[in-house]
């Protein structure tokens, strides 16, 4: 490791290193307490190789971002992680996992500490992206705040009195999981009717892959990108768009659904600010203008006085800096 | 004013005056730090004699409680005041109350400590309610509380940290209106499907009597209590019981929504305790075993792990004591 002092040393601005463990990609990034992404890494995660490879992966990729920064790791805050699935921030233990297959009661904060002598934090990756916008996003100063991850499935991350929200055993802010219609689709949860269920890129395809088969479609290609193995979010919006029938109301649904989960979470949270990152938010003021006039239509009166409803701003980087960001003290 | 210092004083006993401000009875109590309900006053509030008049009501209340406890005024805390409608809990305002008519921007707090010169502290009644079972009732040294007051409507509080949690304008908790059926029937708050219009006394009668009316039943004498001036909701969960079909399905509903709405709860925010207040909890387990049911199999398993569903256990003085025990700090 390159012992030289950096440049960035001198101005005595601190960093953290910053890692967003999903279950296709690694990224991991060098973040300045300004905000800054001073290196950035992206590698896959290849979860069929197992825990141990991926954690190895994990530790290359943070010798690679040191040894890139200059910088010794003693001049380095500490490591943030945000992680998928139900764990122990206080301890840093991963229980399980749905996307990272064979990771059972993993205790990630130790073994990267272990590894690197230095602080180790390690988040819900919902919460970590809600704490990235806080610190260094769209929601900057709000201190009453709720993000939904709009991707495959749906997090939630609340910030409440300025702190991410923990719960009692670590596992609030499952806005994916209200309860929008008690006999609608089947949920990975194990419930029905689940906002995710509608709502999430993987809620949306279930739903029309069950209706190209129950139509007996002949060509779907249309809801496809590029083969015919992956049905593409982007193509069935476009399809919802354009008045085909097979996928408007799955379309508007999903917008509608989304509209109701907010309301929902407004008049119970009365946030300052609703965030929405993810990749769905691709589909920018055609998915938030209508998402916008539900909320404001249906939550109460007092609730939506001051409320907005935006996306996120920090994009792919997100998880990173708001894992960085979980070493510091802002107050 | 009866200036001889109390025997309680002799023991240091800390004394509040607790008020539940009602739509139909103002409640009275002296409450001790410790709980206990020392003096007790209900007095009809009788909105339609305006504000002014239940003010004064409300002051001679107090003063009755004083002059019946023996104690100084500089003895007693202060006063807690639980008040329905959005309300500002640090300036002690009421914004409006639709079960008071004509209360509009009322400086409550104001009012009350210009008259007995001493601590004032206006909180929102599900607040009250869950602060009161917090302190002294089911709750005790639960800090991650959910407690809903199921009666005409259905009110939140939610304790978050050991705290009430208020949100940005200070109208957090409206549990009542988490959206359980976007196209279900029209809620008080405007919105359409709102658990209140489903599981509230208010929402159940509201249905029933358009069913009666839909279905032209010449003899609906089953479903009131004593006139005909006021359908029962006593009678109509009797009669859902012995199967009637009339009514089975509402009472039914009420009590699927009311399980769905937990759940949700439940997924976001985690709590360690959900305590049901209010009068339809005198059905007893017939109620809460059903509740139960639905949220120990439809919300995630982390979540109800160590969940507990149940009713609060100070009857008709939470709100009393929970105002009371709004001036002092437990920490």
């Amino acid at each position: 490791m390159n012992r030289v002092k950096s440049k960035y040393l001198k101005g005595k601005e601190k960093f953290a290193i910053g890692i967003d463990l999903g279950g296709t990609n690694i990224k991991i990034a060098l973040v300045s307490k300004a905000g800054a992404i001073r290196n950035y890494l992206k590698i896959p995660t290849n979860t069929q190789q197992g825990k141990e490879a991926t954690i190895t992966r994990i530790k290359q990729g943070i010798y690679q971002i040191i040894s890139q920064s200059n910088l010794e790791t003693r001049s380095i805050s500490g490591i943030g992680i945000g992680a998928p699935g139900p764990l122990d921030f206080q301890k840093g233990i991963i229980h399980f996992a749905p996307n990272l297959p064979g990771w059972e009661e993993v205790p990630l904060a130790e073994i990267i500490k272990e590894e690197f002598k230095i602080a180790v934090k390690v988040e819900n990756d919902a919460n970590v992206a809600a704490w990235g916008e806080k610190t260094f996003g769209i929601a900057q100063g709000v201190d009453e705040l709720v993000c939904l991850t709009l991707g495959t499935g749906i997090g939630g991350g609340l910030i409440i009195g300025g702190k991410i929200y923990h719960g009692k055993n670590n596992v609030a802010g499952e806005a994916g999981h209200i309860v929008v219609n008690k006999d609608g689709p089947l949920c990975n949860c194990g419930n029905f009717g689940c906002l995710e269920a509608y709502s999430s890129a993987s809620g949306i395809k279930n739903r029309v892959s069950r209706r190209i088969k129950e139509l007996k479609i002949s060509d779907p290609s249309i809801f496809y990108q590029n083969n015919f193995d992956q049905i593409s979010l982007v193509k069935i919006f476009e399809q919802a768009r354009e008045g085909n029938p097979i996928v408007k109301d799955i379309v508007e649904e999903a917008i509608e659904y989304l509209g109701i989960g907010i309301t929902t979470l407004v008049n119970l949270l009365n946030p300052e600010m609703v965030v929405l990152v993810g990749g769905i938010t691709n589909e920018g003021d055609k998915l938030l203008n209508p998402v916008k006039d539900i909320v404001f239509h249906r939550a109460m009166r007092y609730h939506v006085a001051d409320l907005k409803i935006v996306f996120g701003k920090l994009g792919e980087y997100a998880g990173v800096a708001g894992a960085a960001a979980l070493l510091w003290d802002f107050d």
